[in-house]
């Protein structure tokens, strides 16, 4: 017999989104809105139970911030508008009635913070794990996203703003440290990521930029991703890469390598991009150069400019 | 470190969808595709072992068709034509190999077969159970797509085809009957679903449907979605309902209730909509009249235009 479960909470996450004028959101067949111009952009990313998030360690809340951001940045990355997100819930029995539906507060906080309507999705059961799935649906002007491959030999790359906090954030949680000011301010950073749409959209709009994605590996994984769609090599000085005075702090106080945590811990979400030497000087927003395309195809680390035997590699999923 | 897993798995799939002229796939942050022209439509479903399928019950490749299979008439459900699908799969250990890719002949089989390239996703592992969403993403005539809402007091309730065969094959698995040749066409109409997307086209196309959508829980629950949508109530002729000669032939050697398969078994992916009572003369597809829009807010079924005490409600997720 039917229970009232999936058709009330579906009920409950449409009070939270009513669709824009102009568009048709939760409740149909479809989501419908109109096609506009330029290009659409579209990203999709998987959240596990236990893979991704532990449910005695990370608030619903959170889990719902970070689901909706992490595609967010996908749209950023890209230098794009995000339109509308599209989610996918499988929940076990016990996460059926007060998990999902913070879950949805969560979710509602970015996608307000973001204007970003959720127009449509699917709720189902799941026998044990929470199944998470978010779509993103963005725009930019035609020809205009940037990509992976844009990377040309000379350019500095860039990242905007400091890595390795939410790998920190992840490894105080997990070796279970006091949680002084300082770690907290990691563990937020790891659970409430921010995605760097306006920034994305402003090197968009700049036309100087060649490559771009977002830090979600660790910069050691994802910067050979721009290597290779670019046809290039890479020297990264580890010693220019940002880091934050709390992580910087934290680490020492630990005995971690902070340059391991910057470079391939992940779930930074700052950008990853190449432009010109002089690009600081022409936008209105913090950017750090950590490095150059030069040609090969090889991944090279320098302190004090002098190469460094290295090798980090980013985090991979399976 | 690193395994070699997801990327040769994405490099795997990479191979089997190359990216249509004019559009970006699988490898950036983000797929990038024209706007176009008319109206956008997108839907998404997720996909649970254990709930929407079983790994000793059905193929990888079964589960591969039919995760496209259910998206692409959500598309159909709208008369649109659908332009690419996303996947994404969470993988345990024990199916990242062989599974895998089976899974992925099946989901090219269909996508082949409809014409709907694949165009990005998310891979990432799983604890236990296997978890698939695909999102797809259609066009249609702006103002054209037909939805549940406008259906009209007066018009004919019609469905596509027979009812109740994928319910009448889930039943045989379940109770493990003899495997006759009529059991195994109930079986593949339940694995290998048919979404009617140029049926869909067809009748959108007409300018003469009310309302649309197809049925995935059970006419029983599916036309209340219609019903409330639109404001009417309805009346369906259970003797009216087609039903396919295997289904007939299999409920009455095995003592089962066809009627509750057909209505409320769910998983038939016929469309069902509403329309002037002479359409089934004007088109050039089969269509078949199974009853009538009516004032109210009640479903009410007939047997030999008497009113029956019946109480079928569809399939419930939670």
């Amino acid at each position: 017999m039917k229970s009232r479960g999936e058709f009330g909470f579906i009920d409950y996450i449409k009070k939270h989104f009513p669709a824009p004028e102009g568009t048709i959101g939760i409740g149909d067949d479809c989501a419908v809105l109109p096609a506009g111009g330029g290009e659409l952009l579209f990203s999709t990313d998987l959240l596990m139970e236990g893979v991704h998030f532990l449910r005695n360690e990370s608030s619903p809340e959170d889990v719902g911030w970070k689901a909706a951001a992490v595609n967010l940045s996908d749209i950023a990355s890209m230098g794009g508008i995000p339109v509308a997100t599209f989610l996918s819930i499988a929940l076990p029995k016990d996460a059926q009635g007060e998990w999902a539906e913070r879950f949805i507060e969560g979710y509602t906080q970015i996608s307000r913070q973001y204007d970003v309507p959720l127009l449509g999705g699917d709720t189902t059961s799941s026998l044990r794990d929470i199944a998470i799935n978010v779509g993103v649906l963005g725009r930019s002007p035609s020809g205009k996203r940037l990509m992976r491959s844009g990377a040309k030999v000379g350019e500095t790359i860039y990242v905007t703003g400091p890595l390795g906090d939410s790998a920190g954030g992840l490894q105080a949680i997990l070796e279970d440290i006091d949680r002084t000011e300082e770690v907290n301010v990691l563990i937020e950073r790891h659970k409430r990521p921010v995605p760097r749409v306006s920034t994305g959209r402003i090197l968009m709009e700049s036309g100087k930029v060649g490559a771009m994605m977002d830090i979600s590996d660790g910069i050691a994984s994802d910067l050979r991703h721009i290597m290779k769609a670019s046809g290039a090599g890479a020297v990264i000085s580890l010693d220019r890469i940002p880091c934050s005075p709390e992580l910087i702090s934290v680490c020492a106080g630990q005995g971690w390598d902070r340059y391991e945590l910057a470079t391939s811990g992940g779930e930074d979400f700052e950008l990853l991009f190449t432009g010109p030497a002089d690009l600081e000087n022409e936008l209105d927003i913090k950017i750090y150069p950590v490095g150059k395309i030069v040609e090969g195809d090889e991944l090279i680390w320098t302190v004090d400019s002098r190469t460094v035997d290295y090798d980090y590699v980013g985090y991979n999923h399976f």
